[in-house]
């Protein structure tokens, strides 16, 4: 990924909104790859994502996953439409501690009413040695954008 | 709610996890309530906890089903077993800012390998005022404690 | 539930819609029971819904709650609306032989752009014993009725 | 895909599996390839398997990417062991009559307590024009065979 993919006006309207989520801010995710239909995004580890057993908290991976689908669904939508998430179903595949995980959104189906992606969350441990960690599978509205 | 309720044994297992979640700690949620089958968490709003619109962010909503619905599954379990969430799928019903929300998880079957929860999250506004805010469905399994 | 309840425009809009399913018709499921916002139905056992063990096939119990939750649905409408099935969830909690199954359907949320609805399956046997067999969680996305 | 494919021991006993199906058998599932970890089956289209509109019932198409996961997930069980579905969630993309559809089933995860998979449907009209259906994430249940 070159500087330059996150120049692009579709990804600084999806930074920009990033930036504006107090929880994903506050969990220090970061935007890493835009591009049309699919997004990536990561999340390091650390006290604020743990569950009792010292991994990563389902809530934080769902959450990760969450945004990885919603913004690659806001890449397929027209100017002056935003997007909620209806639901989703997420699979934990396996659970790991420490490094960073990756969320990778893509788009199976926009359409006017309904926009279905599917997401990817990886786990990169601090040797660089990446695992699966849960699949989504997310169903999104279009709404006009409101603020 | 009496205290009296927190003060059963599988009442306080589940206040030790909770406080071991470093997740839920850090956003402050609260066991309300223990029974066999059912147990209520709490999670008040806070910057911590928003989406780009100032509203609850989908992901600490479904962080808070998850528990509660996990939960609910471990006041079923024999001694010396734990619970791990396979998979849950949540439907977000309306957006809500300020106040608390509330996750009711139910166990709808306890089984040897599966236990099956359904969650139900409400909002209470400032003013007390309770509206439905996410349905969750959710598969836990039960395996060995390693803690 | 008297016949009555099935006389009235809503009841029979669903049934005259039920009898266009050759699928449903072909299994032939029955609806039992309609009020705003609840419909149930019913599919009794035989050789065109089993599966490798002799019990009801899983696409047959997904079909039956995804139409009790559909028709559900339609009962929340406005006029001249048609209602589409967006995605469901279904959780099978235990198998079963013979009798017959029955779905209740219910709206959790009905709104412009989405409808949220829960559907119970349960398995009555031949001496009237009553148990759960799996519950739904399903997205509908209201559209115009075009036939 | 050759007919050798089928004639592995694990696409014999799949194959003998789903000739136990009754429903398949009446809806005329065809198996037509088995692979470590991959399965994929057929519907043709008919009476048997439409909704009020004239289109493959969500019922139907729930059904087949139902046992093209659950065989999926039996090519990666030792022997002796058989599979169930604890759970399924289905997002319908687009509605199709005529033609068939086709079910690819593979395997995201195979553990001891639960196998994970996610399931493409796609039609293919009576041009041969293959286009996508629905998709499909997918929980089964290793347990010991008894029959």
């Amino acid at each position: 990924m070159s500087t330059a993919d996150l120049n692009t006006p579709i990804a600084q309207r999806i930074a920009a909104s990033l930036a504006r989520q107090g929880m994903m801010v506050h969990l220090d995710a970061k935007l890493l790859r835009v591009e049309k239909g699919e997004v990536e995004v990561a999340l390091p580890f650390g006290d604020k994502v743990t569950q009792q057993q010292g991994g990563f908290h389902g809530g934080a991976i769902g959450a990760l996953a969450d945004i990885a689908g919603g913004y690659a669904g806001l890449t397929v939508l027209p100017e002056g439409m935003e997007i909620v998430t209806a639901e989703y179903k997420i699979n934990f595949l396996s659970g790991h501690q420490e490094g960073e995980l990756r969320a990778v959104g893509k788009v199976v189906k926009g359409g006017k009413r309904i926009v279905v992606t599917t997401v990817e969350v990886f786990h990169i441990d601090v040797q660089g040695k990446q695992s699966m960690c849960a699949v989504m599978q997310q169903t999104l509205v279009p709404v006009p954008q409101n603020y």
